[in-house]
């Protein structure tokens, strides 16, 4: 497999979705093509090799698609981080604002025990709240975040300095 | 690694979730051991081995959680399926009945070609009414389903039954 693929040329520009003046990168065709998504897991990975990762975690939807792939390639375990209500033991859960109104992230109280050394995952970083939100939950927990890794980091929204204080790495930047 | 690892010790029963009388399989024990999740990745791949699978298709947000790693273990790609309005692309739809209203599953129509061998996998087998419908979905654009697999097989629910046309393995049954 080509270590250095051109990954871009399997992101495609959506304009104007979700809504009018936003450029959508769909990761679609990336992801449908084996190759491709194998390349975009090992450079998602690569930095945070031999780092003793103990669990890689990551917000549903969109985290969870590389979430367990990431997770076996480090040897680590998966957490899974969901919204209100989707977790069936007990949990621990931190709001944070949206555009219009807040939202709830949690997790269960027993995926991360002090200590525990967390690999943060998600497909693309803008505003970077709710990855922000998503760290505070591991820490609250007591887990110390190893870094945080994204295949798209859109620049233009500043994520990148809300994250600040992590080794924040990601594949491809726009 | 061993092979037959137990994995059902590391399944938590969850009494009363989502609602009273409703015993939740919950498996982020599971997901969150490295040993464990690694075992659980290659049994759902096991029996579709060396089968010429092109895609793992899987349905959000579950289902994503083991669809990339059994896309990358088969050397085949991954295609997210999602409920209405998240895919940016031209969409195909499916609707089908829930316990209480209605829902949507959507595939972008480039990610699945006349031909297209298909893998589908989810966390869960209860009713396979969610199945079922992306089952549909991956069809009406000429996909050709190789095979389903589960990670827990929910038997009294009979789901298989919905779904017999198909080559159906779960890793756990219940």
């Amino acid at each position: 497999m080509p270590a250095k693929m051109d990954l871009k040329a399997f992101v495609r520009d959506i304009p104007d979705f979700p809504k009018a003046g936003i450029l959508f990168r769909d990761i679609t065709p990336l992801l449908a093509d084996a190759e491709a998504l194998s390349c975009a897991i090992d450079r998602l990975v690569e930095p945070f090799k031999g780092k003793e990762i103990d669990v890689v975690a990551a917000v549903e939807a969109r985290g969870f698609i590389f979430g367990s792939a990431v997770a076996r390639a480090l040897e680590a375990g998966f957490v899974p981080i969901r919204k209100k209500g989707k977790l069936p033991f007990q949990t621990e859960s931190v709001g944070y604002g949206l555009e219009y109104g807040r939202d709830v992230v949690e997790v269960h109280t027993d995926a991360v025990r002090p200590g525990t050394k967390v690999l943060m995952v998600d497909d693309l970083l803008a505003t970077g709240g709710t990855m922000a939100a998503a760290c505070q939950l591991i820490e609250k927990l007591g887990g110390t975040i190893r870094g945080l890794t994204f295949l798209i980091e859109l620049t233009g929204l500043n994520g990148r300095k809300k994250l600040n204080r992590y080794d924040l790495h990601a594949v491809l930047i726009y």
